[in-house]
């Protein structure tokens, strides 16, 4: 049968579960790749796992994200990912040596292999035909154990681009004109697999672009054939033999389809504060810039910031812009130094900062106060800049050297002509030595923890009864930012489960905290929609830590109730909701644990009065899953 | 009269007040540097002063301590530093063109002018023949507003140096040595005067590093001649018309001599936690190093990052090691480009930085817990970088290269040859495109302020009559901490008194700042000792923002004395230190300002009780500055 390309990697890859869009799959995962600021938990997770070796392909850890280091936390963070990756055979690419995804796409990334990362951003090497998954950290650590990788089976919408770029525009603006297209639920529980004449004309890094920022469609994922373009661009990084072809079979078959005509494209804006406002540069002629960025995951190659360089070559930025360019690893920054190109970023009056994401997280790099900022990154939410009232506008490396230039956004038509695309050398300089590649036995290797990493407790097994007090009562809606607030305070503590729970519900009722202890275990006893939000881990894991044993609520968000069940902490519904207002903070409820039956009703003691009953909508593996302990001491048996 | 050079440039520029060692004397300043950290306080006092433009041969506005930028506040900063140089006629140095005192020894110090900077690190230019000296914003705002800069006439040192350096002894050694000789306390109302057949062996960037580094001695400044390698220097930096010879002449007398032979010097180190403890390096042979620092004003210049550069060419730094490389301005960074020395930096795995201060003043790059880091830097109080327990060893460049080649410092017998010692090409490349010249009329130019940068209130006079309530009584020994604590949330508020006001004695009393704004004035009881520690301005102007009219204590320390005179309040001594106990918290006190005469005791009328007598030992100066306001009342008449 005549198969897309996402489906054929897809089929070779399957453990579990049919190609049925919806309906859950299994993967086997070939690589994993890990960054600083999620790195640390989904290491602290596979070592709670309790294996010798990772076992994929291959695995690499990245420090990216927290590299300033004001104070000992992120250097301790970086050399407990140093030594945690030494002893499990995982690839360690110290601070400063880039930002993860480029380097993954230069070094790493192949076609045809399946590659999962704790960064939203793994997509990036779809560009080289990779099925690449951004998931969270406990997911990796799984696929670093061999475990398979599960999510719905996707569909397959084919992205077909008829004829080439032309004039100032760019792969970024392919890519924020899809978006301005779809929006940013338009890719969801799909994979965006690009094909036609088009594809042909777009170089290996542009692809990357492209599907880098496919992960703002809130897509799967996204994914470029593996064609002679992809075998050059092999050839040219010095790794040939890693070079597969791969394209989609004629006459293969997608659940939908969109048409781009490449040669339509002017340059584009995503407005602030979403990915998907877009708006041609033309519109925004005359409006004051007030800082350039230029970098990121999605916009920091070598022929992106040789474009930058060529195009501020004798000029001088505006006086009152001010430009900051982060290369996307040193390969980039040496090629731009051995070419002379970073004289000429440097003669402009612009700002060289490491090889790191940098402003793209808010990691430094903020704008002025309600400031104007053209960046080439991949978000520009509100306040994510690190100053709230900033105006973020995602635009292409071409659009914001030219903002930096002028001091203000310009009409294309005054730019003059397009400067030449710029080619990757025959061959680059290979930065393989700044990799710390592990031994073969890491037996030997301590792991450094400093005083912030505690490993992960071993969760014991559910009880057959439980028997605990209601620690907390809590009304409608409450968010996981409830449970755990975020903030940079708390937000450094996430490799220290002890610490970080010492803010479990901080912003709700100061005091839960000393009564669970005191308790020694407890229930929560939520309303409405419990556990909505972001879907940080740690919102299960501070009260598992804590001695939470099930969370009773009207109903239950869907991420949520997943991470209850991850780390061991029964996801109950009330079977009959006015039954919330008969059960009280501190009342001691009773049930037993072999009641508990997937989908079943079961009854609950309530201490000096009537049961109650309450329901669930696990599966059996889910239910077991949580009476074991948590996922991490299911794997480990 | 024979003289030697500190005494010819101060007798040059005299204004008032005789060279006699300890007395006031006033000199007329040629040149003014600010960073950023301490410039914006400085620019709004100087606006606050109320004039036209500089007086000022030059001033120069440098961005490099907060450049990192994690929220609106570091960019509005950058922004009101850059239009309020506009405006008044200073050149202004956006952030990552370099370290200050890198950039003004490279630009614009000359030999023989006298130089006024709000920096420790002032002295720097010294090394070129300036009398060059770190002050408070408040006396760099007086100086660029034409007024006499007034000091202590200092002692004059001889530091006389034979031989030359040999094998790995470096500029860097031999200010180590002389702190270690000296102490920081050794150095006190003295300028170090360098001479003897030893100078002319030294480059103009060696000479800066050890003036640079004699502010650790606690010394006024340090100075060298300007002599035919001066001469070199600033014709090789494009600018031979700004040399002037200044040598001392014959038989010059000095207070005071101290010999360093340099022949005998070897590669040192400054150990936890004092720059004066004096170690060689030999003596700490394999000690393992976690984290090794090249740059900061002392170490940056281009002679020092190609040294670096040779030596770890062709070579891997030590994977358990992180090495980080801050330039000291992109003239360096351009050179070190340009001639393919990059690349070596890169190729070894080191982290190359922003052209700023960084880690040097815990602007990030803090070492892990408790790990050895060695420093080219100036400075290693304990946390200072940021970690609280880290171990920081203040070494030269070729040290910290080879502690991060080897993992560990080792005995120097075993590095091999020396480098050969580098040497500036004939010409090199200009940056002066990278700074903003301000307009010739500055008239037009609009000063920009972000929210949290508020201009200046003109303080009224002192009323004829104070009756006021004893808004807060505390013991002895508070300090400026007390007043006004430190810490990154109260600093950031630095340009913002009204909001830094608010957290006035917070740590003593949270009801203080209520209810002096409820009183509207005040006066503040202090016992023993009130105002010792810090130097913060912003301690004495907190206060007289809320109404603080007089400080009456048992004693006051020296600087915070000086500080209330300058923002005029008045500091006042119990003539009785027993009627501190007469005197209780909310009593409302009287005195008339017509009775407080310089030295001579008055009475201070006390509601429902006995008068108590006062003293004080202000200057009629100091006394018609706090009557008028504080200084920038008075200079602005």
């Amino acid at each position: 049968m005549a198969e897309n390309i996402t489906r054929k990697i897809i089929a070779a890859h399957l453990v579990s579960g049919d190609m049925v869009p919806g309906s859950e799959i299994g993967l086997r995962i070939d690589q994993t790749l890990t960054q600083d600021a999620t790195g640390t938990m989904a290491y602290l997770q596979f070592e709670a796992i309790g294996i010798d070796r990772v076992a994929t392909e291959l695995s690499v850890s990245y420090v990216d994200h927290n590299t300033l280091q004001m104070g000992f936390r992120n250097p301790d963070d970086h050399q407990y990912l140093r030594t945690v990756a030494a002893r499990y055979g995982i690839i360690y690419s110290p601070p400063g040596t880039g930002i993860c995804h480029q380097l993954h796409l230069e070094n790493f990334a192949k076609p045809g292999k399946t590659l999962v990362g704790s960064d939203s951003h793994t997509p990036t090497a779809g560009g080289i035909g990779s099925l690449a998954m951004g998931a969270g950290g406990l997911s990796v650590a799984l696929a670093m154990a061999g475990q398979a990788y599960f999510l719905p089976m996707p569909k397959v919408v084919r992205i077909w681009l008829d004829g080439r770029l032309t004039g100032w525009a760019t792969a970024k603006d392919v890519i924020l004109h899809l978006l301005g297209l779809l929006t940013v639920k338009g890719g969801v529980g799909k994979v965006m697999e690009y094909a036609g004449p088009g594809v042909a004309t777009l170089s290996v890094p542009e692809r990357a672009v492209i599907t880098n920022m496919g992960a703002e469609l809130g897509a799967t994922t996204s994914i470029f054939p593996s064609d002679a373009v992809t075998r050059d661009f092999l050839a040219r990084m010095g790794r040939p033999g890693d070079f597969s072809e791969l394209v989609a079979d004629d006459g293969a078959a997608y659940d939908d389809e969109v048409v781009i005509d490449l040669s339509t494209l002017v340059p584009l804006a995503a407005a602030p504060h979403m990915p998907d406002r877009m708006t041609p540069i033309k519109a925004l002629d005359g409006m004051k810039v007030h800082q350039a960025a230029i970098g990121s995951c999605t916009n920091s190659s070598y022929a992106d910031l040789k474009t930058v360089a060529l195009l501020l070559k004798g000029r001088r930025i505006h006086p009152e812009t001010d430009l900051m360019i982060s290369p996307g690893s040193k390969q980039v920054l040496s090629m731009l130094a051995a070419e002379g190109l970073l004289a000429h970023i440097i003669d402009s009056g612009a700002r060289l900062l490491e090889c790191t994401c940098g402003p793209c997280i808010g990691m430094g790099g903020s704008p002025t106060s309600g400031g104007v900022s053209a960046r080439t990154f991949n978000r520009n939410f509100e306040g994510r800049s690190g100053t709230q009232d900033a105006q973020v506008y995602l635009v292409s490396p071409q659009t914001a050297a030219m903002a930096a230039l002028r001091g203000a956004f310009t009409d294309p038509a005054t730019w003059g002509d397009a400067p030449a695309r710029v080619e990757l050398p025959d061959s680059v300089p290979s930065i393989t030595d700044l990799f710390l590649f592990p031994p073969v036995d890491g037996a030997a290797v301590e792991i450094v923890r400093g005083p912030n990493i505690k490993a992960l407790e071993k969760f014991a097994a559910m009880p057959e009864v439980i028997e605990a007090a209601v620690a907390l009562k809590v009304g409608d809606d409450i968010t996981t930012d409830h449970i755990l607030p975020a903030g940079a305070q708390i937000t450094a503590l996430r490799s220290n489960i002890p610490a970080i729970s010492e803010f479990i519900f901080s912003r709700v009722d100061a005091g839960f905290v000393a009564r669970i202890k005191e308790l020694g275990q407890g229930i929560i006893l939520g309303g409405e929609n419990y556990g909505q939000g972001s879907s940080r881990e740690h919102a299960a894991l501070g009260p598992r830590h804590l001695g939470v044993k099930a969370v009773i609520a009207k109903s239950l968000a869907r991420i949520h109730r997943a991470n209850l069940v991850n780390f061991g902490i029964l996801p109950l519904i009330l079977a009959d909701k006015a039954d919330y207002d008969r059960i009280a903070q501190g009342a001691v409820l009773r049930l037993a644990t072999a009641d508990i039956r997937p989908g079943e009703a079961a009854a609950v003691a309530v201490e000096g009065g009537e049961p109650v009953m309450v329901t669930n909508d696990l599966t059996r593996k889910e239910l077991d899953i949580i009476l074991s302990g948590g996922l991490l001491n299911t794997v480990r048996r």
